[in-house]
């Protein structure tokens, strides 16, 4: 089946770059923005249009398929992770920063088999960056190879999470509280970029050691998580056990020290899991 | 006057470029870095020598205006503005940025005359966008004029701000505090991007609606502050009365009164001055 999955990424890569041509040109006119729950979970017109866009593209090709996006989540459809070929989609990843031509917005799309991700791709729309990457075939960013920075000493380390307001307090206060954590192991900085995977495409690339999140979901991960392994990083659920793709939570890291270290620090809460069919009411 | 700081400006710009072209090859070597105080606090011998090039190039054509550089400063050079031509240069704004190549890296200089800032220019080095103000004429990047979002809406706000770790805990038990309330206000959301001048030229070009910072340095600040008043935004101190470049500290924001609801949330502690010689005694 070697050849047929490059043959989805191709149509992928494609597919990917029609969904961010049309992602710029909406960053350049007004967005009419309709607000979903909270400030800080915007949906856009764009945002259901992508994902349409994308889905109908790869189900004309490939229609036994199976999709799980963001937006055909929201709007009721299961998000639950088959054996079967999946594509796991985010139209706009990064839809605050969307809204505010915030530079890191990006179309994120995974692809999985046997429920392992197969490729993997980001584009990162501002920067007009295509990330790139297939199991055991490498990372690529606009078709050059990228590496992560191989960093293995925490205080060295620059760390990338987001703070986004949680409607459980107590939650928001661990958040609050793990970044002072990190801050405190020391580390040389922690940024915020607000797009999880342009998150795991800095670490891919070497621009930042370490990206952790807990409450995030699956269509935000499964794209970068290629990006991140396929550059010779590692990707572990946030107790540093193994990845789940379906846990809503993750730390990446330039090796496994620092993640593993990152991992010691953090307090874990519960934020269910993408398959339970109880996502939107945990964030 | 005004034509002799056309001058002066014109010059700054092409000073800037040819630092910004150092910049952006050291970006693309191996970097020696040596650390100044602590993992946060880096500094690289490319720093020295942009601050060196630039200082030069400008004393060459100006030889009796005055400078206040950040790693002159480092090295014992006063930090006091005076009523004359003053050039106030940060060589690379966001080090640890750099040393990580994390996008946002820029050089600024700020020039006041009477201890008003009479034009900026900020270069961010990655993104390649030169950011230009002149007072009462306008913001640009890359030549096209730029304008603030105009938000007036502290919920529908974006806001930017920086956490590292600083020396005194209840400073950054402060810093982070301070994060909680804005978050609780609640905005759309934070970004801590890791650039002091980018942040306010990110203000000003609309991609966020405010940014604000205690215990920065005038550096950080001068260059940028004349992007976001021409840009139509407004710079305030921290508590919302007159901004003073050598407080160390800032509100940037889309209009007034975001910035003014941003003062009320924040509590604020004493992080010195530029000009009391103290200023690498209290970060």
């Amino acid at each position: 089946m070697t050849d047929s999955w490059q043959e989805c990424m191709n149509h992928c890569v494609d597919v990917t770059k029609q969904a961010g041509k049309i992602v710029r040109e909406a960053l350049e006119k007004d967005i009419a923005v309709m607000e979903k729950s909270s400030p800080t979970d915007l949906v856009t017109e764009t945002d259901q249009r992508v994902e349409k866009l994308i889905i109908s593209a790869i189900r004309e090709k490939y229609p036994t398929h199976c999709f799980i996006g963001e937006e055909s989540v929201a709007a009721g459809a299961p998000s639950v992770l088959s054996d079967g070929p999946t594509w796991i989609i985010d139209p706009i990843d990064g839809t605050t920063n969307f809204v505010h031509r915030f530079p890191f917005v990006s179309v994120s799309i995974g692809f999985t088999v046997n429920k392992e991700v197969e490729f993997g791709i980001v584009y990162s729309c501002m920067e007009d960056k295509m990330y790139t990457a297939r199991r055991g075939k490498g990372a690529f960013c606009n078709g050059l190879p990228i590496k992560v920075s191989g960093q293995e000493d925490i205080t060295k380390s620059l760390v990338l999470t987001e703070m986004g307001l949680k409607k459980d307090p107590e939650h928001f206060k661990t958040v609050m509280d793990n970044i002072q954590k990190i801050l405190n192991v020391p580390v040389h900085g922690v940024r915020c970029p607000g797009s999880a995977a342009v998150n795991m495409c800095l670490v891919a690339c070497g621009a930042a050691d370490a990206y952790y999140h807990q409450g995030i979901y699956c269509w935000d991960m499964a794209g970068g998580a290629a990006l991140v392994t396929e550059a010779g990083g590692v990707i572990v659920d946030i107790t540093g056990g193994p990845f789940d793709l379906m846990s809503r939570r993750l730390i990446v890291a330039s090796s496994p020290r620092v993640a593993q270290r990152i991992a010691q620090e953090l307090t874990v809460f519960p934020c269910g899991r993408d398959d339970a069919g109880l996502c939107h009411l945990v964030n």
